[in-house]
């Protein structure tokens, strides 16, 4: 296996820079990809950082893959090379215990191997991610991708953004004569709004910024509310069936609640560093109302929301980076700076910086 | 119809003392009821003393209510003088709205009448509730007991600390084949040990004393969990369906979130004047746990709680009170001093204090 290039982080404060390492012979059960786009996941950013904690350096982020097979192990039956793919936040699990029996992988008791970061199930490496040329990924965790050619950059963060909204609005059994909130319209939050809106739901948009009205309703919101205005937010009271948050920001969680109905539930797809002011209790007794959080999303649902949007027409509004531009993706991302992913052209990876 | 005799507050610091008021004149679909016991609830005391705000006075509290028909108007149907009938937290609902139309009348949209601290629908006068000789309801709202006569003062608890855990443990299914823990050994806690081992489930119950582990297991428990000590906490991390949790005073939420295994859900049945501690958003993202709350329980739901109590010989744990000893019961409770309902024995009303 030729050696893959890539951009790492070596510390918590460093710059991307060139970095070069092997990948694994594949496998008999292995896939080999060239990657041709890598969504940029905020996660990518807290982890090269160590925002959260227990970054193993060097760090080459990136689980939002879209690429084309290259070769295959023999016991692979699923894919041949040249068929196009993806890989998202999970690279391998345990497959045996009840979480992945019901194809719920993200939530595997033994723990799922991330994308980067491992460490891997064989042997405890760190795993690189899609901020490279090539990736070995076992046949389990390889995604087929129906969209056209020309979508191939914006299916990218469908693999993760994409997943970890579809996968609570599946659950929530989320579909017409629902009324769907979306918290939050940012890389996450504006896949909330496409996909609940395919889905047949009546949409509302939460966002602090009325400059976003537009750009929510043509993302699919069938109405848009500024929560930042009391008597906009007061309007919805005890009106919705689920509502989606995507604001990993510590905000007023009651201010949301309340808007649920009668045994309605808010799902929380962030996870802030600082606590969320303590939601009241009372909110949710006198309503019967529920918080919950929900983790990406598993394989087979990720396959079957691949396919729902290939059938829609369904990608990522994205603007394309070239690798050396990632600092400065990062920077931008952190002000809320794009519209609304990232995608690294991993072509670029080669050229000088 | 005669004056009723009751025992009211008449400001937040007031002790108990007689008072005589009029109960309306039967309606055609009203029944007339002799009191004969009525439990003695947290939520009396905090609105005796107006700790929620709100209360109107003469405050007669009281919504835990066993007695006996003395007549009925012309248009009802299911009761007639000489049945032992049960009144519990409500008194009347719009019965028109979507939650009442399910039964759920608790969840009314309009907003139920409670069966003290009115106000009521009709007249918009305050509602008058157990701690009186006698009541007058509508039909919609009244319960059949089926106990055994020597049963019906441990019954009365049934009215709302019962109605209050089962509910809950109903709606999330509870069953053989669940583990549920049951947080707190008090009035709704000790129903809830009882109901659940009733219902076949698991049950742990979860109290900082340990010296309350022998009462948990004759109450029903399984396994008794000292909250405070953390080797006994993680032996549970990730095991539980559902966690009933009764506990209104502020605690730490996480230590019992993280006991829930995935999709597992802890309902909060207590609300707590001052917030608990935010709990972390990760323990909800990481295995799709939710937080939720439930309200008492509907007409329709209590009346099966009744009836599978009876089948099942199931009563509260109750000690019985004179109503003269109604100030000193609140001090007992405001301790934890009771086991583990207080019921008033109606016939004392009348007598010299």
């Amino acid at each position: 296996m030729p050696a893959a290039n890539a951009y790492a982080v070596h510390a918590p404060t460093d710059r991307f820079q060139p970095f070069s390492f092997d990948r694994r012979e594949p496998n008999p059960n292995d896939v080999a990809i060239a990657i041709r786009y890598c969504g940029v996941c905020h996660s990518d950013l807290h982890t090269a950082r160590s925002e959260w904690g227990g970054t193993r350096y060097p760090c080459v982020p990136g689980h939002e893959i879209v690429g084309e097979v290259t070769a295959v192990g023999d016991a692979v039956t699923r894919f041949q090379p040249g068929d196009i793919v993806g890989v998202g936040c999970m690279v391998d699990s345990c497959l045996s215990c009840a979480s992945c029996r019901e194809g719920l992988e993200q939530y595997c008791e033994v723990g799922f191997t991330g994308t980067y970061n491992g460490p891997t199930q064989d042997s405890g490496d760190n795993s690189y991610g899609g901020y490279s040329d090539r990736i070995v990924v076992r046949e389990e965790f390889v995604l087929h991708i129906r969209h056209r050619e020309e979508q191939l950059a914006a299916v990218a963060p469908l693999l993760c953004a994409g997943i970890t909204t579809w996968s609570p609005l599946r659950h929530w059994k989320i579909g017409p004569g629902k009324k769907v909130g979306v918290v939050g319209i940012g890389g996450l939050g504006h896949m909330g709004l496409k996909l609940a809106h395919a889905l047949g739901a009546h949409v509302v948009a939460f966002t602090t910024s009325p400059d976003k009205k537009q750009d929510a309703l043509a993302l699919g919101a069938d109405e848009v509310v500024v929560s930042r205005n009391p008597d906009e937010m007061n309007a919805h009271a005890g009106s919705f069936d689920f509502i989606l948050n995507t604001v990993a920001a510590p905000h007023d969680l009651d201010a949301f609640l309340t808007l649920l109905k009668r045994d309605g539930t808010m799902a929380m797809v962030g996870a802030p560093a600082e606590p969320h002011p303590s939601p009241a209790i009372f909110n949710f007794v006198l309503k019967r109302r529920s918080l919950a959080g929900s983790l990406i999303g598993g394989i087979k649902e990720t396959q079957e929301m691949l396919d729902f949007c290939a059938e829609h027409d369904i990608v990522s509004d994205i603007e394309m980076i070239a690798m050396q531009d990632i600092d400065e993706a990062y920077d931008r991302m952190l002000r809320g700076d794009v519209k609304y992913r990232f995608v690294i052209d991993t072509a670029t990876i080669g050229e000088a910086s």
